[in-house]
């Protein structure tokens, strides 16, 4: 019910259950193909058996229910399949999945969705750094308030926090770059990871098939150690974080009180059944219940890394169903903030007005700067302290306040004030910050 | 796909679409029927608009796709029920969820799916107190190693490590009673949670929907306080941390080399597809992964806690799916657990092999503590480290290398020996443990 | 370093190393009078060994460094205290420990520590409830925004969200009630749980230590099966997501956009070390910090149960420094709360000026509710929704919008518009609500 | 109390209050210095201050005790250092901290004591993977049962299950030196990230900080973007799921049913306080347990990510304690299983009468692919899973049940049977791959 909201019509078909079952199917033809290379078998009963492995063949509902008994949708997979080549050919149906265990086809059939998985999250990624990177680039001027605390603290650029989400953004693609390496990784071991029902031609055979399905061939077997996938997990999880704290926020800065920035208007979106002035920041939502989903799950992956031997008990089966699930939370919540991203409405006026709600006071630190040369550190802060306490008890500005204050006007002088007390003025070096981040290029 | 595998045909009834859709379908008839008895509609109104409140009228496709847009799957579901009895009755279309918000459909109608899901719960949870009270007195006199650290330490009995089960079980049914009445509670408050579109009907429709439906009414909503589900989450957590305890036990015991144990045999079930000589456990599989999942799922609810103001966001959300699931994956480790309990297979011939392993050095704490009185605890444990040691390194019986000892045969006669070296005799009160276990009643 | 931040004062008490060996030292105590009192020992030697068991004449480093080698602090803990009484009187000595194992002495040590907790933590949240009653009777007329997904949606009053607050420390308080007699237990089993070290004493010395420390003597040993732990774990920590939504609220609504309410100012609490005007709100920081945590940690716990047979190997160990780490960040969490909640600082003119940011129209619902007996619903809401368009697009109230539609003004005469238009009006059955969580008791 | 068993010197040493403190002071002199190179002051007053950034002259009780108000722990100890270097030179104490913040000391100082940790974890690592290749190398043929489901399968040798420790150590190698150039970043943004104080010297000062430290300059400062630290925590938290994989195969070996493998021996290690034959493997607990709660304190570091605007408000402060916590157990986890491995003692008689349990049916896959070419796999494997159920009922071995059985004998010889019976043949290429892991090179 939730699957249209939380994820992407992309994602949902990656990992759904016919792909799943395609990519075990998939691994099985190219076992096949890559055996009769080895001279296992004939090209013919190899092309017979791949011409079976098609997941629109078989149903998803007899499988599930036969992996109650089985305890994996592989044996009941590999038993139907034999059974549809052997109607077709006997002699071929002998060499259906020879040599292999259960678990190399689900690890080679996940490891082929992860790729279709990584592949489709990385365009979003693009597409979520070049919004940012527009966003930054727009808006290098756009003073707001920066808020520490959740407070005002001094004044910065909007353009410089779309640098730093875009910053997160290229770090979190460079991971997901170096990482693909370690695991489109093939899965061929056959019972214990000795590939011993191939004889002397396992290598040959895993060599092959490696090299048909596009994956790497890794140097040993990886049943029972399961760091590859966690490492999707993980990384994945560092990912949906980052969205997360976007998330948050666009969703403060939309808050009534702020009004600031919106998502973009959409009919219907966000609509509330009873509320009609209200329009629901349904994007930030979604990636901020995939922040609060993600951790947990990938804590599920890491709590199933020991397993037992050469194939654990309870570990393995774990990870069934957690790591789709953090791929789908990742993608859905990587959409929304691209879409997000793209037709963020920002609020000039308000981001100015919130501004002056401090009547100044948020330049205090630029003031006290100034004073520190002459005053030193101590004394610049107290005088200026005092300052924002005078402007705030009598409700006039920071600047008011300060030109009734001898010590302060011996130094500085009106303009220089005038120009301290800007926020405009007082927003550092956010336009080379925002330049550096626009600069850096993902390997 | 592991729907089958992971849960139970009664738990994916109870949790599936079409059950939430009716929850939220059955809190609206409900409400009609609340407000009819608080004059605020006839009861005309109420039972047209309750005649559609059945979810096999509403598909589920739209709806979860109406829901990306709306951002919950209420408000789709109320515009898709407001339409259809408007197509009866356009009067009474307009007394459709009269007064409520999403969130109260929502919450309450996961209320009675909890509620029937705690039922189904509670009856497995019975079968698996009562199969581990039969193990605990069948197996009472089954004399095996109890094990620390996995390493054989003293004797028990097989009849107290079902003792222990059956007391743990005992305690979470006692919880999940207690729990029931905090957890069984109506959710309706409107907007913000202060009834305001009830006029001052607003406690009598309350009272009246409660009574309605069987639930308690609470002292005020809890739209943004869940700490009702958290319990819930929290309380078969700990469950299936028991089940994947008793499940990791008996797949130890099951191991080729204990052989002691054994989940009950059914045609096909753990078959390997390439080792025709293997059983595997898939019972304490299934249990495991779920001890494995249900920790993250659990931290996610809890995480989710600190829910903004009177409706959160993106905590809200992050329960959709979580809570069913601890749910589904609790009811599969259960049933899994009372299949095997009820079916377990033990071998006492593998128990007594398995105690003679160690020589009767697995009876040295009894020897040590039958010469604590003339010896002193440090030297009777000495001495009878020595003899350990010694039976170990010359591959002899305990009970042979203490009759070559001086300090202990002026202590301990022949018999003694004898006796102190039959680990049947060192099950200490194993016997009374059992019959406290048993005597205790859940209230 | 963070240990005064994130806790109390008596919870570090509690806490302390110091304290975690006098809880052994007590189990010590009070194992050797029980044994005398079952006829074991004489008293005198029962003496001797109690005279003994302080911790304060046990340096925490020698303990901590023999860990390493014995695998837990019992072990060198009890070698220490046996040296000790040995000095005093050799016969004494062969009785220190006699029959139990060290996971008794640290189980029964632990929560004997338990208790003392549960005692400081009860005691602050009943000062948490007192300070949310007082809140929500002073503030009944308040009145306020509600707000849901960070949006302004109708007015409530802060006395209702006091009420809120205080229903579910209510509930927590329940539940910790409901869990003392299961946690407060004694764990007394010897090697394997089958007390065989004690002959036929072992439930008469159960007992009497039970009845000597003031625990409960349970069914069975419980080395592993950890539900009882667990319970604590999961118990507060529903109670810290509790507190993370009170700091939630309490600091979204202390942002310089909102201002509406501040944690009690105390000199320099929450100064910034570069912003003079700032007053960062360091309790909800230190709540939230927690919520943050806390999930974590107890699904560590949770992770831990599926422990070995008669005593785990990594489980148990896992859970040491963990449990001790929830009940430390949950006291600090309370704590803070309770400050909070009682010098809680609230600006009523911030509340109504904000309440008037959306012209009125966050009273948009009770219009449109107004006008469904005349228009219908779906009618109703639309032109609600067209008004409160033009109320924003031409930068007038809801009010003023809605009189120039005649719809509304055929309905609707100008006083009840503007009792319509006043959120006082609009914050429903508040007060009710207040008073049925006032009067809520917690047995 | 666990902090010698549950981690290093070396680590307790780096992430002590002791080291936390001088972390930030050496971001406070290299700031001073970075200063005076940019020419905002003078190089004496650099090194005054400098000169007063030392650790053992500042106390860690008021500084945490102070913590309380300021609520971070950079506060007290910038105000100590400048009271310090006052009574020096009160000239300098003006330039103390200039223009930075709170969180730039933190974040700097914790980033180097990171860079001391990942040393230490290297150099462990290295060893780890050392003592793993030398296992690989040496038990090269040395038989045992492989095991999946903890059932024996089909036979491996030690050096495989080695070469597969091996293999993900290996991984975990080349993450780490990934992940180093993206941790190993100075922060410096002064309060809200935009080096506002710097005036147009920021960048100058921010390389040259850099340069001094020895860190990387980030493109944009990091306050609120804590995925550098959060890659630290999952990067780890990989690492400890594969040793506590490792610890379980070992903890699993070193069963008295199994007795395979066992830690190396120490006087008085993992001795029983009450069973004197017993050698707990403690080594393997501490990884175990660390592998329990390491995937929950990552759930935190992940879940704290979402962190507000220019500075979070709790989930910075959950990150305090929680990732020094997560190294700290790496470390221990590490140094446990890198003594491990270097000290493992193997049975290879054991791991010989292990295989005979099962009367050769552990050959049955090897029987069975060698009769597929004439029977096909479907016969072939029920032919030789009648055979597995004649030899355990008749009790006598695979090879004396296959001989009765004349589709067996008609296509193999006595011999051929000889040689398929014997587990030593069947560890298929186990060598090659021991020689693929070994051939491997870290990056």
């Amino acid at each position: 019910m939730f699957d249209h909201l939380f994820t992407t019509d992309r994602m949902r078909a990656i990992l759904s259950d016919s792909a799943r079952i395609q990519g075990m199917l998939d691994f099985e033809a190219a076992l096949a193909r890559a055996e009769a290379r080895a001279g296992m078998m004939s090209e013919e009963i190899a092309e017979t058996i791949a011409a079976h492995c098609h997941a629109d063949r078989f149903a998803v509902a007899p499988l599930a229910e036969a992996t109650v008994t089985a305890g994996n949708p592989a044996i009941p997979l590999i038993a139907a399949l034999t059974e549809r080549v052997a109607a077709d050919d006997a002699e071929a149906a002998r060499y259906v999945h020879w040599g292999a265990t259960s678990q190399d086809a689900m690890d080679t059939g996940l490891v082929l969705q992860l790729r279709d998985a990584l592949d489709a999250l990385e365009a979003d990624l693009t597409r979520l750094a070049d919004a940012c990177a527009r966003l930054a680039e727009r808006t290098a001027n756009l003073t707001m308030a920066g808020r520490t605390w959740l407070q005002q603290a001094l004044p910065i650029t909007f353009g410089v926090k779309a640098a730093g989400w875009l910053s997160a953004v290229n770090r979190h693609r460079e991971r997901l770059r170096q990482m693909r390496p370690r695991v489109l990784t093939v899965q061929l071991g056959g019972a214990v990871g000795t590939l011993a029902a191939f004889g002397s031609n396992g290598l040959v055979v895993a060599e092959a098939l490696a090299d048909d399905l596009g994956l790497a061939l890794p140097d040993v077997p990886w049943h029972a150690h399961r760091d590859r996938l966690v490492e999707v997990a993980t990384t994945l999880g560092a990912l949906v974080g980052t969205l997360g704290k976007m998330a948050r926020d666009i969703s403060l800065l939309a808050q009534t009180e702020v009004g600031e920035a919106f998502e973009p208007a959409e009919p219907g979106k966000g609509a509330s059944s009873t509320m009609p002035q209200k329009r629901n920041p349904v994007g930030a939502a979604v990636a901020l219940a995939a922040a609060v989903r993600v951790p947990g799950l990938v804590a599920t992956m890491l709590a199933a890394m020991p397993q037992e031997h050469e194939r654990g008990l309870g570990g393995w089966q774990a990870e069934w169903e957690t790591l789709p699930e953090i791929v789908r939370l990742a993608a859905g919540a990587l959409w929304q903030m691209a879409e997000v991203a793209e037709g963020l409405e920002l609020d000039a006026a308000r981001m100015r007005a919130n501004l002056d709600i401090t009547k100044g006071v948020i330049c205090a630190e630029a003031v006290a700067m100034a004073l520190v040369p002459m005053l030193g550190k101590t004394t610049a802060h107290q005088v200026v302290e005092d300052a924002c306490r005078q402007a705030l008890a009598r409700d006039v500005t920071l600047r008011a306040a300060l030109v009734d204050i001898p010590q302060v006007t011996e130094i500085l002088s009106a303009d220089t004030l005038d120009r301290l007390c800007d926020p405009r003025n007082a927003t550092g070096l956010a336009d080379q910050l925002i330049q550096r981040a626009l600069a850096r290029r993902v390997e």
